[in-house]
């Protein structure tokens, strides 16, 4: 490149210069990050006010914009990195990542097809197949050696959407009318997926109850299938939920598979929290039947350590996708190829572009190996479960929902509102921030403990603030 | 957060070390590109046969990691940054749009609603009004006057997708069978369109012939619609494409708005490359009648110097969007706010989660300034003129379509043969990558001009190559 004095680019050596300065800007952000206030204490409209309302004309310095981080940017952010982040789900992310993010931003490449891109791909289909293994899934899940397949989504909303309007185009090409088709789920399933089925074009979407345990009921699931087809429906899709959102509950694969199977739904599991434990074999009971489902997603940006946008998206049978996605326009036309790493990644979801999102993956299975992902993983199960024996014990407390991994939830045996003023003087101290969430009207607390910065310490003093601002029972 | 040793992260002093060899590494890449073969010389799997068939259980070293992307990476990439790829259409990034990605990255944030991440929120839509104006936009369209809104998608096939579902939902909601619904486009629209709708479940996909300067036939799509009425079909959603990704067409947006308006169709347009030459006043006319649409998408990601993904999606009205999309599970209800700052972006698209894109897109806006973006946009609409003059005074070749911006569509009058050949031996230089293309029949080569690192003499190169490989006529 040039560095003519012309050129209307930063110059090299500044982004030499901003560079170092923005990696020394992170690196005291996460050495810092303690010392946030988790939440900012801002109202809707006030970094907009600090805003000009129209673009500049003339260029900025980057040293002015740069400043603009901490007069702008900081003081109106949640900081989802606070290692007393127990809230929603942990956003993953660690340094190795996010150099790994930098250097793909930075090569730009469009990974819509192999030719395209093929280190991306090949370098992306290799480390989808390392983690069919890792995570003890089904050998015919690797492209390497079975019909299967992975593809980096966006996010699991992304893949579960993908599952169903993948699900719903082969239901109408087999013949039955789109407003005949049914997708099901539970009643604790995710947002998502009344979302997803709702953006697919579904007219009709099951909430199907739970049992005690918050985890499907395969017999109203029956019951409800028997309905739908005596009403001359098609029941066209289901989601398994490996680990609910509110409580990471656990429904049963392997019997929800054998209904599925019988009238051919195609069968989804959304691990998008768990899927990450499964490198741990400790914890595979969780998902028996796996093997039987079309389709399987997991967030590596939630709890294992890379950054957001990284979902992986697994179906069974690769062709179900590139069957229902693939078109072929004169100028994306290239050489055909047998080989199964020379994916074009175009035929597998929505977006034709794509970025290098393998890389910060590949990163990261390296840099930190199995081993240490799953000790990772496992401080967080018995940090939680410690968190969990401690409430039990305390008769102020009550556990409201199995713990299968290190999500926790609680409620104060006071009620909903004691409940949810214990959240609110939690999610006060600016120093832990925990979800106050509601099953059948019963108010209680998640707590999520998995954030790349999160010690044993820090849920202590989470436990401290729960002993302290838990009223007497 | 701790540098205990028993952290199972890089430790911080590390993140820095490897943090500037990698700022180094990419300011390199920047320097050299020219030096690289567009191309890499590989096989199908070469890239794969790198790389274990499984992780690693152990840590690797960062060392080792970082060496493996000039090992392993670099010899299977494709170049998109290389200043002599004029393939596709540009892969837009620069070195500040790159350094926004690596802060957002670390950051981590989630920007699912406003308060999961009010600055990234607040800059977004600050961000996405400055461009409303930039663009020469309808000001309805910006939040804070207006009652439409801007959103970042990751590409226009997810605009494009988003914007055929909601055209169905509100359709179906209307009472129309989903069976029933025509989405439209003309034949030279982008694949993403069939794509787009196949995924949102339209049965009915036309495609609309074409007037000779390849932009879509208002008699032709009048007389489909007629047919497709008369049929007791319901015409739902039409594209028009403000530069048509073949040749860059512009279709007659007031024209086809006067029929979508006419029978209440969602007209959609497709600016995914164009659009970023709307900062220049004077190609606004290509787009004459915008203000009738009902929503509109374009890629800075593509010619606006910010690294993908980075796709705005406006909606004219963006209580369509949420109407249709929101849905409010107990886990994600936060305080309501009338301040449209306040907005929670999971209701405007399919996923959930979502990055701090916006940060990448502030930076390029600010450090370049209009006035700079617009120069640049100039410079390669120039010298596209000027290539196209010289190809157009050659007796050898000719000029098969209108070029109203930096897209240049030739072919050698020796007939396809000759064209194809000519393309290969322009590609096999390893110096400057065109698209061979076809259109009717015609094979014809493709000359983009739009990368960041492009300069006059890397047209002037390519100009010397297709005079040397271009037989006699």
């Amino acid at each position: 490149m040039s560095n003519a004095e012309d050129s209307p680019h930063l110059p090299i050596e500044d982004f030499r210069k901003y560079g170092y300065q923005l990696v020394d800007w992170l690196a005291d952000y996460f050495s810092n990050i303690d010392e946030e206030r988790i939440l900012p204490d801002i109202a809707p409209g006030d970094i907009r006010a600090m805003l000009p309302e129209t673009a500049p004309d003339q260029a900025e310095s980057m040293d002015d914009i740069l400043a603009d981080l901490d007069r702008i940017v900081m003081p109106g952010m949640a900081h989802w990195q606070h290692p007393g982040w127990f809230a929603f789900f942990p956003s993953g992310v660690s340094p190795v990542s996010v150099l790994g993010e930098f250097v793909a931003a930075g090569l730009a490449t469009q990974g819509m097809m192999w030719s395209t891109a093929p280190s991306p791909t090949e370098i992306e289909n290799t480390v989808l197949d390392w983690l069919v293994d890792l995570l003890g899934l089904p050998p015919a899940w690797r492209i390497d050696t079975g019909p299967g397949g992975g593809v980096l989504q966006m996010s699991a909303s992304d893949s579960t959407h993908l599952s169903l309007a993948i699900a719903r185009h082969h239901a109408v090409e087999a013949g039955y009318a789109t407003d005949s088709l049914v997708a099901y789920c539970s009643e604790q399933a995710h947002s998502s997926i009344e979302k997803g089925a709702r953006i697919a074009g579904f007219r009709h979407i099951r909430s199907i109850q739970v049992d005690e345990s918050f985890a499907l009921d395969v017999d109203a699931l029956k019951e409800q299938v028997d309905l739908d087809l005596a009403a001359g429906l098609k029941p066209t899709w289901i989601c398994s939920a490996v680990g609910t959102t509110s409580t990471t509950a656990m429904d049963p694969i392997r019997q929800i598979a054998d209904i599925a199977q019988s009238i051919g739904m195609w069968h989804h599991a959304d691990a998008a929290y768990a899927g990450s434990a499964m490198i741990c074999p400790e914890f595979r009971h969780l998902q028996d039947g796996v093997e039987l489902v079309d389709s399987y997603t997991f967030n590596p940006h939630k709890w294992l350590l890379t950054n957001f946008d990284c979902s992986v998206f697994w179906a069974a049978d690769r062709s179900k996708l590139t069957d229902a996605l693939s078109i072929q326009p004169a100028y994306l036309k290239n050489e055909a190829s047998g080989n199964p790493a020379a994916i074009d990644y175009r035929d597998w979801h929505v977006p034709l572009g794509r970025r290098f999102r393998a890389l910060k993956l590949w990163f990261v299975l390296r840099s930190y190996g199995a081993e240490k992902l799953r000790e990772f993983v496992r401080s967080h199960v018995v940090w939680a479960e410690d968190l969990e024996n401690r409430l039990a014990g305390d008769e102020r407390f009550e556990i409201i929902a199995p713990r299968p991994l290190a999500l926790v939830c609680f409620r104060h045996v006071g009620g909903n509102d004691v409940t949810k003023s214990l959240a609110e003087q939690i999610n006060a101290s600016g120093t832990a921030y925990v979800t106050p969430s509601l099953i059948n009207e019963t108010q209680f607390i998640r707590v999520s403990i998995g954030s790349t910065w999160t010690e044993q310490r820090h849920v202590d003093a989470l436990w401290e603030l729960i002993d302290l601002n838990g009223v007497p029972s």
